[in-house]
């Protein structure tokens, strides 16, 4: 009864992994849990209704890495594409003590108590090292997780960059679907993701704390250099001074890098989250902005190369994951693997035989499949 | 006569693009070249002789992307296999302007003096942009070029990063099989190729400017934290103390990275090539690193990773270059994205109608090639 499907639905529909004893009792609850599921015409209905359980359900359905749900999840998402679009996405990123969660509360709060819907993304590729920081979203946005305009989602740390990131992508046009007109994706800024994540936004911040160079910071160049806006947390107290130097520098970095086709000159500027300052600036920069883009053309076309990054970026995931997980596929490699690391046979050479092998099974498969 | 197969091999062995226009003479004295092609046992004995033509020729059709050379490429690859692998394999970065020709100059001479023998290989993926200056190696290294002992061989620039780096490796067996006992691979240190060229080499250097902030010379985080020794170039003249105060500050950096698995502690020199100062120090350092790591095993175990990384690269590469180079399926493509860009369908339900057609047509292709 208790195969790997089960378990693994089971670890899915809990968003974490399942205990490692399973009785009787949750197996009965699980399959109770499974029958309940509902369509995808409910699960779109719901969702364009703004029904918070079956948005999230729907996201878990979306992260799941069972076929079956992959295909509800698939449907759903087709569904809700013609409603999707009408948001403003928003990334944010700086490195872990920079105050990201602290910043997003403040400003989350202020988004919703304006009447905006916010939906508030992470992804988190290196939780695991990072020490969970992001799974306690929950807790640490206390304030604003309670809100009911706003949804806080935090992505699991499991599977591939790329895996989370897509999903991440999805999660956007569910959320856009049910009506959020404002999405934040978060990440930790330590240079892995946020590539991912600019693909998917149309506006990059980048938080930063003053007194360290940015290189102590783990901030990379390249994520200076898609930052639309860099703020400096924490200027509050002593640390104003502080914080008004570095604004001076990363000005001044910001003027060495090219100009952008965006034509909108990225800005610096200080805020604190305590004394609830300059944060209102950061969101009259986005508008600012999103006006600029939108009236010269390039907000929709970046959103149009972002959907055709995505629709690459699948077929590639996909071609890849197709290829690993094929069971028989995974004992050649390993043999294979072991000759090549004795040098009996050149890097070079497995390709081409596991390759073939490769199409003549998923031909077969599909073959089976449509009898 | 003068299809599309003539034309990209008539460049290829030009090892540029053909002329636009083509005239019987021509035609003539390619295929006249054809028929001379050595068989693979040739080439084979020829290259383990140390044959500069026939090692040329071979590096040729490793470039190649005519499936009738990669064929015979391969072959020559698994016949040298077992005959390469006795060479340093060194890595050297550094961004235009620092001077990396002049240093490979005399460093190269000094090894090739003292009866080493030295290939020089180049990844540039970006030559086009960087005005070429890649191509330029043997105009650029004068002495070294024509030195018995020194082979040198800029990779062509076209075909992606991926392409580019595996053909790289494959040249490093040939040129290991032909005798050369230290090969260089040169970037340009702009971040695209360093990550390839540090899963193929034993030794990562880094050359850098004094006086400007690694900022200002575009070196990533990322790449100062593979370098096994960072050589401050220049310091000679009015640059001393400069040089030496940068060596003191990358001294520093260099003490907030963890510390690396090999054991080894990365350091900082300066070095000068017009005074022949630091040099030395640079071959000493390589040495000294070379015989820790082979004598704490961690020199052997990273080329074992590195021959998996690549039978896992070539593999992935092979996928998806299999997929984008079908000529229907590129016809689905272009419908797909027009439909993605409109918003009709998401950017996620291409895939796997696409993966479906793809592998049929790859198992039709097989079973017809096999009859």
């Amino acid at each position: 009864m208790v195969d790997e499907e089960f378990k693994s639905a089971l670890g899915v529909l809990n968003g974490v992994m399942p205990p490692p004893l399973i009785n009787e009792e949750s197996v009965r609850k699980y399959k109770a849990k499974r029958k309940q599921l509902p369509s995808v015409d409910e699960f779109t209905a719901g969702i364009l209704k703004g029904d918070l359980t079956l948005l999230s359900q729907a996201i878990t359905l979306v992260e799941s890495s069972l076929p079956s749900h992959a295909e509800i999840a698939q449907q759903i998402l087709e569904h809700c594409v013609p409603f999707s679009g009408n948001s403003i996405r928003i990334g944010i990123t700086g490195v872990p003590g920079v105050g990201k969660s602290t910043f997003i509360e403040t400003l989350g709060l202020r988004l919703v108590n304006s009447n905006h819907k916010l939906a508030v993304l992470a992804i988190d590729p290196s939780s695991e090292r990072s020490k969970g920081s992001i799974m306690g979203d929950k807790t640490r946005m206390e304030e604003l997780s309670s809100h009911p305009y706003a949804f806080i989602r935090p992505s699991p740390s499991a599977g591939s960059l790329g895996g989370v990131a897509r999903k991440t992508r999805e999660t956007i046009i569910l959320c856009e679907a049910a009506g959020y007109d404002t999405i934040f994706v978060e990440t930790v800024g330590v240079g892995q993701s946020e590539v991912a994540v600019h693909s998917m936004v149309d506006f990059f911040l980048l938080l930063m704390l003053s007194g360290a160079g940015d290189e102590l910071q783990g901030i990379k160049r390249g994520i200076m250099e898609m930052a639309d806006l860099i703020a400096i947390t924490k200027a509050d107290g002593e640390n104003i001074e502080k914080a008004e130097r570095a604004k001076a520098e990363y000005t001044n970095a910001l003027h060495l890098f090219p100009p952008t086709e965006s034509q909108w000159i990225p800005k610096v500027i200080t805020c604190s989250a305590k004394n609830i300052t300059g944060i209102d600036d950061v969101w009259d920069n986005i508008l600012e902005y999103i006006g600029l883009t939108k009236s010269n053309g390039y907000f929709d076309k970046t959103r149009k190369k972002q959907a055709c990054y995505w629709m690459y970026e699948t077929i590639n995931q996909s071609l890849i994951d197709g290829f690993y997980h094929d069971k028989r596929i995974q004992k050649f490699l390993e043999n294979f693997e072991k000759k090549v690391v004795d040098g009996e046979i050149s890097p070079f050479k497995p390709a081409k035989i596991l390759l073939e092998k490769y199409y003549k099974r998923r031909y077969i498969k599909l073959y089976y499949k449509r009898k």
